[in-house]
């Protein structure tokens, strides 16, 4: 039986940077993956979406400047798109795969069972290790009613390769609504189905709402408190029914009700791993009720955010835990991006908390409809920031569509207990968002000392 | 005699700033302005520039997509764009007079000069103060040429109403780039004629290189080494002639070949201010000859770059001055923008330093080639990184679109002197540029420890 210091079972980011940093170190690894390495992120997840987005995200820009200076029209043609979408993230994996084996870490493609809390099977031969990592992430949820077979998941769309005209979303979380923003550019017909009755209610309510009267105004339709009921195939379309007796026709039903984690078929039972329909719990070394054992990324049963970047961080720790390096285990503030258009972002404390506590102080920055003139005419760009007692930012949420690097710069605020002095003795670029937007209204909110 | 404690002489950013907030920490300012409050950056410099510049951005990138995903053409309609121009900015200098009369600072419009080391006249009357902040500004320099009164200048062209078909730029410095990268986009001919060999020398020359060859392909003609002797009006069009014997018609002819320090008529000679045509020497406290007369801003006789943000810091200086408050008069990290189409950012210790020195070690990041999916197609994005012996970044250098956010990044990781382990610690929002393209690449180049 190969012996090996660690197995990593999971070919995405929150297992594989243990396998390829632990054999540079020295030790033994073996990752095993069932799937294209990179695992969703690369493949159904964020790559792939950024990348359809991107143009989507352009016509949007454009659009803004009609009747002050942008004139034609842009069109998209997904075909083409879907296209170059896959020439580049069809090399990916291999990229990554060359990458690890350059670690010297070993890798196994097949389905991995744990036979015993320290083997691991897998293409009919088992394997020894000290410790195991399981990293198998989650997959989209199906739905248990009649016509469930003709619901499409986030995958299928990703790469979709003729349009449909009119589409049907099942849920109204974050896949669905970047989705949405899309579709809607796109298709004749975009329904929303969700049995909530908002939309994102982990998000600042008032950026909420404005997405949702912004997706409203461009056509997409919602349905709130609805819990469907069955698809129904009519010759080439789809028939979707609710509970409550709604019925829409359609040519695409896509299920984004959630996604849950990947724990059949592992071997937790022989290995005495518990585990739940929620997923794996770890403690703050991320180590499974077997010490030896830990878990990484989407499979761990937690209420941190599900992104790459905390797979990362993930990833790290336990590499730093498995050396014996002291490492702080607790998560710095995680931002995460809702990549509508325009997007939401969110880090740190939120608002909801802030308005519900006297520790803190919530401010609103319009800093759209101040700076017409940085913003491309994006004049509902916002920024809420969160203060705590002392005067640090401890959260922050943005609408607007460079929410994405402008979170990642408070990010930076947070962390580092950045003071108004710190600031004010920094120069930044200008005309930037980063200036206009941020340093600007910052060094009179922030501590001053 | 009216009796103030300070006199500011200007209205941009090096000097609005010192008088609102003395008056507001209980100090008599007077403000004495000659033209728009807010100076070359509201009116004449950055905000018109970046207003119109964000469309022709748009359309850049929109074309990246050409035959991957976007289709049609965008038109650029740039009476509507100047329309709106005009809209977004005239208001802007009342905005901020409203904002400084708040703070209680005296405001006048009319031509200052020093009559004495502590008095000022302006519109008939003197005025006395206990300290005088100089902050004139610079504007384009003229040419001494037959037909130099037919040359506009980046002041014109902000607001010429109706856009040449034919434009030759004398000058290959920032200004003319930045315009011929719009102008590329809207004439059927635009020349830059430069008695240089070079474009943008202080920049990486790699980049400078990268940007020459990109706008050459767009179209623009550039002539190297070429001395202008004179421009002649012909009917409806201007024949440019150089000392080599080089001929071109064309619509429009702008003159960028440098700005020259506002010092005349001032009476810097009465109050025993040194000066020459390079600006107004000082110390490290912004102090000229004189020492309760201070300098600030553009007018300034100095190699820092001079900017917006960095009139604002020395404005900030001078009030911690004046206030008697200890605060750091050395310059941070400068971070700059050439808003060209891509832009090039530069900040801290050069290339051209770094490589000529074994005491930096530089690393050239592809991170267009790399990341495609993050960079909306934006193959050509490049980011070279400068780190000390000890593993600090102390300079960075961007080529692509998002230059300005990314810069400002890079510019707190400098000045905070963060470590690797500083970003391995921290999680960012993936996929963004800065998440891509920074603490991905910077994290297994910074210091370890």
């Amino acid at each position: 039986m190969a012996q090996y210091d660690v197995i990593c079972i999971g070919g995405g980011h929150a297992s594989w940077p243990v396998a390829a940093t632990l054999q540079k170190q020295g030790l033994q690894t073996l990752l095993i993956a069932n799937d294209r390495l990179g695992g969703t992120c690369t493949s159904w997840g964020c790559d792939p979406k950024i990348l359809l987005d991107a143009p989507f995200e352009i016509m949007a820009e454009a659009a803004r400047y009609r009747d002050i200076g942008l004139e034609g029209n842009l069109k998209l043609n997904w075909e083409a798109l879907q296209a170059y979408n896959r020439k580049v993230i069809a090399p990916l994996p291999g990229m990554l795969q060359n990458m690890i084996e350059q670690s010297g870490a070993q890798i196994v493609f097949g389905s991995a069972r744990l036979t015993s809390p320290h083997t691991v099977l897998v293409n009919g031969k088992e394997h020894h290790a000290k410790k195991i990592v399981i990293a198998t992430g989650r997959r989209a949820a199906t739905l248990n009613i009649p016509g469930a077979e003709y619901i499409r998941n986030s995958s299928d769309f990703l790469y979709t390769e003729h349009f449909p005209e009119r589409i049907v979303f099942i849920g109204a979380g974050i896949i669905s609504l970047e989705f949405a923003s899309m579709a809607v550019r796109m298709a004749r017909e975009v329904v929303i189905i969700t049995n909530g009755n908002t939309i994102l209610p982990q998000y600042y309510d008032r950026y909420s709402r404005k997405l949702l009267a912004q997706l409203e105004a461009e056509g997409v339709k919602f349905h709130f408190d609805q819990t469907l009921s069955s698809v129904v195939k009519r010759d080439e379309e789809y028939l979707v029914k609710t509970q409550s007796g709604l019925e829409i026709k359609t040519d695409y039903v896509l299920g984004a009700s959630g996604r849950i984690p990947n724990v059949e078929g592992l071997g937790l039972e022989e290995a005495g791993v518990i585990f739940s329909q929620r997923g794996i719990p770890t403690d703050e070394q991320f180590r499974t009720n077997v010490p030896h054992i830990y878990a990484s990324g989407d499979i761990r049963d937690t209420s941190i955010p599900r992104l790459t970047p905390t797979a990362f961080f993930e990833a790290g720790c336990i590499v730093q835990h498995i050396l014996g390096e002291a490492m702080p285990m607790t998560y710095p503030a995680v931002p995460n991006v809702v990549f509508t258009i325009p997007r939401i972002a969110q880090v740190g404390i939120s608002q909801k908390e802030a308005k519900n506590s006297d520790a803190y102080r919530s401010v609103d920055i319009d800093y759209g409809k101040q700076m017409l003139f940085q913003t491309r005419n994006e004049k509902e760009a916002e920024v809420a920031v969160v203060l705590n007692k002392e005067g640090y930012l401890v959260g922050a949420d943005i609408y607007g569509d460079f929410s994405g690097e402008l979170i990642n710069f408070l990010t930076l605020v947070i962390n580092l207990k950045l003071t108004a002095r710190d600031l004010r003795g920094m120069i930044f670029a200008f005309p930037t968002h980063s200036f206009g937007a941020v340093k600007f209204a910052l060094e009179n909110l922030l501590r001053q000392e």
